[in-house]
């Protein structure tokens, strides 16, 4: 089973980094980006050993403890079965 | 319209973070985590202008020029109507 993750900077915070590429897809004739934001992406493969639930609490308490930064980041996540 | 962009390394490049944040994991007794993969991950706030063919050879344009290095990485993506 695969676990995908995205973690986000919440929407309060400013993206320095989305805001530059942003600029710079401009500056290349972009004109159809009205905003970028950028964040981190993880592939967890879990053992098959984990039933669905087992997983979900897994993958909740490593992306809270150990993949995001509470203060200014959040996270959502996508279950992959047989993968 | 949104696109929801995912870079991530090739299979075949080595991922020193995706390793380091396992091991750090294996620590915690996270013991169900075979394999942890890191990436990024990009958000394009979208023109309402653009319909999905149009929206679709943007942004694999973008993700080909500016957010991917093709050596190295590849990418996915999904397009939110609506968004």
């Amino acid at each position: 089973m695969k676990a995908h993750v995205y973690v986000t900077l919440k929407k309060t915070v400013l993206d320095p980094q989305g805001q530059t590429i942003q600029n710079a897809l401009k500056k290349m004739q972009y004109k159809a980006v009205n905003d970028v934001r950028q964040g981190k992406y993880f592939v967890l493969d879990l053992d098959n050993s984990l039933d669905a639930a087992a997983a979900k609490a897994e993958v909740e308490s490593i992306a809270k403890d150990v993949l995001t930064n509470p203060v200014i980041e959040e996270f959502s996540y996508k279950l992959e079965e047989g993968a």
